[in-house]
């Protein structure tokens, strides 16, 4: 069915204007002002933005770690990221060394199908580079539309990969037409500075961020930019979580080398002191990197103002503070690492960034969205206001004004790491590809409506599905 | 009359997309698919880009320069103006100390009214600062819509304002809402390296280059920034031509500075060489900031690409080699410095950035009119395709090849400095707020149809100018 | 009659041992453990440090300002030095614009002529450049012994010279080898803060901070290094005061400029809060470049460390707070700037630097002594010891405890700029060319004993006076 | 027997100075001017400089390397290494993963027992660091005087040591007063290009330098200096190739790490063309890090002279030609890496740096002795020339000229890395401890005579051996 969203401010990237939307078979099929339709239904957005959906290009949905499994699959998963704006996400699928890929391509599809109710997409971890890997890796990205790769340097025993791992994943997303993304610390000194905390019986949740410091994150951004250099190839570093490691990639982009940078709505709103928590509770805020000291934050905002930093990812890996954030109890570096975000980012970006003159209405729809799609191939299908593109759509009232808690969040977890937090804004309606998922503030979707996207290659478009013969 | 542009891809700051434009009353009313309109002239836009119109936001037509004037006046450079793909320019209207700045507007105006195909602004030079100045600077931007000043830190003893003036105008900006332009290089080194070079004989055109080397563009350019620092202002800084300058800009934005840099399409493509030309024929070459080392070209580039520098201008200031040029045999301080370059802008840009990838598509239309736009307090009116904004739109071939030349270019000059170069791609189709100036390469303007525009407060948006209704 | 200076530890500004030193003629002749000489008068130096003496590159004696003079003269001011373990200072002769540097010279010759207790040279402060100038520097140089210029870039209308004249003395002295010296201050920004701040009513000494920001320091630094940098000349920046204008003076020397750089010990150790003491005491703590903030303490006292600042002078301008300082009640523009510190830079320095581990005591020798020497024409006739240079030494008991104030000190003002303050070590015995002038801390020397000497060219060794002959 | 050096010019890292030396028992007794000593032997150093004996701080005699042993042992080494003005120099222990350290120890103490013409000292290696190596630490320093230790962060699989183990040996220098220097590779890149380019046919000696970029060297030495600032601890990076090197550690020290930087003379003058040498000759300049491009020796001279780098060694690691560098005839990876420096090392500096300008004499002292007897604990014992100071002194002459040859030199391989190059100034006569090793450039030393020298801690100074009584 036809729909028009009437009434509404569009923002885009660069945009700002007032125009109605006419949506036709899940694409957005014409613009203009005061737009009428037999047949259409109207969707008023008066007094709201009207944003193309929210893009979360990191999330960890029913994964194992340490032990555990992080709590939202990707239902509960997916319906608490529409809540919060998205309509599409890119999930991190594990691979096992030793093992095809295409098995942990399979888990991951097992786990999503049939239960998400917005679109998304895999990045796949590399962690080693053989032979065996070589030959698969064209497969999956032409086969399986997974462009995009992730190498951990830090995790040491567990995901850490060398440096010939990523200058050799590097090397082949380069031919291949992928990027390469990061985490980026510096795993040996971290395994020693936590072997010497708990040996010296320093076992409290503050000690995770102790024995992670700002100057390893640093090193290892400036480590795989150099790498990515010297290959000529395209890096994203995943989780910015201080000035140090925002500085080192605005350098060597400078420098002409190709490297993009992400951080997440933890980093810019809290910060080391929440470690620090009486009654264990400091074990909620255990992110790695971990939150740093407070001017970090505001480094970070300018980092995005300037185009430092490009884009912000929820890093959404969700553990019920009781059974699992307690696994942790009498030794820090049993508790599992992440936090539940992925409803939270448009609310915090928009009421701490946009609300507070920190980053632009456009630059606040860049960073969720467009850049996204852009880096990630799923653009223009996604990630922007525009004729012809998926009908992904948020419908944003700037002005409510809300409580973050556990208590009214649609996540899976027990606790909300903003729980208090008063913010402005929030996602009223939601839709993807033309239908709603959440209207008025309800979710109205469909478990398992969410379909695989196959993304481009680095640096191409991803047109959109079908030709979609659209008339008036 | 209505007008459709059909078949063309739509080509924004951010977005690449196929659709038709529907026009009405100068404005665009509709984007989509297919449009179709009973009594709407079509425009086959097949096989070509639609840009926004480019705005020129560093023109100076028929300005008095060294005992003459430049070549071009408000026709002539108008129309070239659109030939190039340019469908508003802001043109720098100068003041002179002891008078009102009230005079000069008016003399500007004089110049303009009736003269220009095209849309345009002004710019106001400040030479003093006292306080009749300021008394006058809010009726300047207030009521005359000029929002924008510019200070000249070269040219001794003529045009120079010293340090006191720049800060001052910096802090009036700042409190009135107006964006200062510097030309940065150190006028009290200049002036001694000229006279000495006249002392020693050197009187060649080279020894205008070798007389304003790039470190003292790079230290105005520095001190520009440090003074817009500290009163907390917005700077422009106009025909960055050095890879030390952009750097300076770079750094200062990366330290939380609003400053934003220009370059211009001979600094792309032309080097410090040319001024060693025989027959005096250096001349033709003389700027201020002179053309530097060729590797600076690539640096300039990577400026655009990183978003180190934001804009091209063309400092349009044309002079015939003949009779005026001329006027610097002997003694090269005496060469009218500037060049014609309004017409080839776009060329240059498309040619030598988008073809070579050195630049986006998009980065192309941010570059060459909707950062301009934003910057200048022309957007949303002017800048982009978007429902509601003017119908300043260019229909641009991608694929044409032609060879520039003095004989075929619509500037009044003798010569091209660009002469002999081929270059791919032409606007074939422009238009001035829905009405056709060029039309399959043929002017079919109007001359005096073009308007002044009043300019928003920096920061703040220029609304279309009257609610024009538009129906379906 | 020949001395030994037995027992003593000699450090120079690389050197630590123990020797004994033979002083015949003025001069060292012998250096040896267990030094035994007929006839000669012994000095024990056991438990102490044999330093070479200082020289203070830095004062200003008996010098007109703002409508009063100088406390301290070329008697008062040199006695408060031996007493500091300074056997040598470079005072600043002023010039007058349109006068011959000739008259300037003469003036200072005859303040200091007959007063001075240690020897003494001059700089020259350089106010315009023109033929008669040019052609005079030669003389200046090589007959006057005056190889040290100084350029000020503040003080608007009063000392502060434009770009021109800077560049213009940068390339005078790189042809006839001489050192040029900056204040280093934006002083058309000061001058607009200045009256800013008086017409809004704001005329307490705290103001004169308020209205030097460092950003205008580091500003006119990185100017100054870029005009040597093109110059290819070489430049000495004296009193900074800040981080920023530290950090430029590296930046500058890394990339190859020969600038070097000097603080003091009151930005050692004060900060901007002292001008806010009640009772209008601010005022004795108003020096040009102003106190700074106490984080750049840490800065200063690193940049001494790792070599980016070369020097400590005291820019000794003494003024009584009685009927001096307190010229600017009610407008603190008219405080006197400057303060008495050539009697505390040894206290200071060795205390706070190299007791508490900031700076190496062969650190603490360079920075007051030999770097001072050789860049300004002295070594090695004066800055170190070793056999055939000046017995210019200091015996200094590194143990003794004291309290500095104005009760105690020898300058002729009546407040001290770091009255309380505990400090260790002090120097008990001084030697003026063999001659004692402080022997156990009391005075013992001849007012008038006290030499002018005429340096070398930068550059260049200034051999002993004349060949004594020594023998055994 | 006494001995009186006269009439020389002695040089020390700051002085320069006419003035006669006299020796006994080892030491330097006296400094004065027209010394006469009964019974003393009379050594005229007329017209020459008498410098502080050179100390080479990197040498690989009788080492074990890649299935061969370097040619030099520590006979014909010391001797070579006396010839070009060394008296002491440090050899490189090479450990072995699993045994103890001591044992490594022991086998140096055999290879260089007596065989030494000159004193030595041993670096240590360090592979891993386990429960068993931070036992034996405190023995190694504090029982057998070694207070340096060498990590690998190159050549993988073979002495590579990874970040952990780097970071706990810095952290335990600390603890224990010990000084860490690396080798700056990453050897995991480096081991990822040779395996490509010997897969792709790459045999000759120009793929040992284009498979060693610069970029990871400045990657390695940039992760060193983080990890020391993060241990705060103190690091020595040897042989720095390339510019980018010694930036990154000009970085980290002005950020406060204690980070020290060696270069070698082959860097400085010699650059990557010569590894395309015909018939395998390129092989004769293989080393780790490689050369370079040219323009990177003049970078690393203004790098000595502004103090970005401190010392330069010799890297002393030499192979014949026939039979050991053709061992990597069709496989570059098998060529020997190293070459024979030791006899060159004052030559070059001399020579190319001290003549040319771009080194001052102080510094060609500091640079080659007395800044390496600091850094290494032989300071004040060795390293200068002062009163109480071992007698190891240069009798050097600045005019003669000489070219370098293998004919000549006196190292027992069969090329000269520097043939055919003609050089100013060279050591005329050697002393160690007061005793002849070289005597108008005839070998007149003793084998054997050299003694090992038990090191001082980090920071301390090492005392002369015994407080030998000396009188006039």
């Amino acid at each position: 069915m036809k729909k028009i969203i009437k009434n509404g401010t569009i923002v885009t990237a660069t945009e700002t204007y007032q125009a109605d939307i006419l949506i036709e078979n899940g694409v957005i099929s014409l613009l203009g002002q005061n737009l009428t339709e037999q047949g259409a239904e109207v969707v008023d957005a008066n007094g709201c933005y009207v944003f193309p959906g929210g893009i979360d290009p990191h999330t960890h949905l029913e994964m194992p770690f340490g032990g555990t499994v992080t709590k939202d699959d990707f239902e509960t998963g997916t319906i608490a990221a529409a809540f919060g704006g998205t309509t599409t996400i890119i999930d991190f699928c594990l691979s096992t060394k030793g093992e095809p890929l295409k098995n942990a391509i399979d888990v991951w599809h097992k786990k999503s199908k049939g239960k998400a109710v917005i679109d998304y997409g895999f990045h796949l971890m590399i962690g080693e580079v053989n032979e065996s890997v070589l030959n698969e890796l064209p497969l999956v990205i032409n086969e399986e539309g997974i462009t995009s790769f992730k190498v951990f340097m830090a995790y040491k025993n567990v995901l850490q990969a060398d440096d010939d791992t990523l200058f050799q994943t590097l090397l082949a997303a380069k031919e291949l037409g992928a990027l390469v993304m990061v985490h980026a610390e510096n795993g040996d000194v971290i395994d020693y500075l936590v072997k010497k905390a708990l040996r010296e019986g320093n076992t409290d949740p503050i000690y995770h961020a102790l024995t992670r410091p700002p100057e390893i994150e640093g090193e290892a951004t400036a480590r795989a930019a150099t790498l990515t250099g010297l290959a000529n190839s395209q890096l994203y570093v995943v989780h910015v979580s201080c000035a140090d490691a925002a500085r080192k990639i605005a350098e060597a982009r400078a420098n002409g080398v190709e490297v993009w940078g992400e951080t997440c709505p933890q980093y810019l709103v809290l910060d080391i002191s929440y470690l620090e928590k009486p009654n264990f509770e400091g074990a909620k805020y255990v992110w790695s990197p971990p939150l740093r000291e407070k001017w970090n934050q505001e480094e970070l905002w300018k980092a995005l103002k300037t185009g430092q930093l490009q884009t912000v990812g929820s890093d959404q890996c969700s553990f019920d503070f009781k059974g699992q954030k307690e696994l942790g109890r009498g030794d820090f570096s049993k508790i599992p690492n992440g936090g539940p975000i992925i409803e939270d980012r448009f609310s915090i970006l928009f009421s701490e960034g946009v609300k507070k003159g920190r980053i632009s209405l456009n630059q606040f729809v860049d960073i969720t969205s467009t850049r996204i799609a852009k880096l990630f191939g799923l653009y223009p299908r996604k990630g922007t206001i525009a004729v012809g593109v998926d009908a992904d759509l948020v419908i944003f009232d700037p002005n409510v004004e809300r409580t973050i808690s556990a208590k009214t969040h649609h996540m899976a977890v027990d606790y909300s790491a903003f729980e208090g937090m008063e913010v402005t804004g929030e996602p009223v309606t939601v839709l993807s590809r033309g239908e709603f998922v959440i209207r008025d503030k309800q979710f109205v979707g469909t478990v398992g409506a969410g379909q695989f996207v196959k993304r481009a290659n680095y640096g191409h478009s991803l047109e959109p599905k079908e030709s979609k013969s659209v008339t008036l």
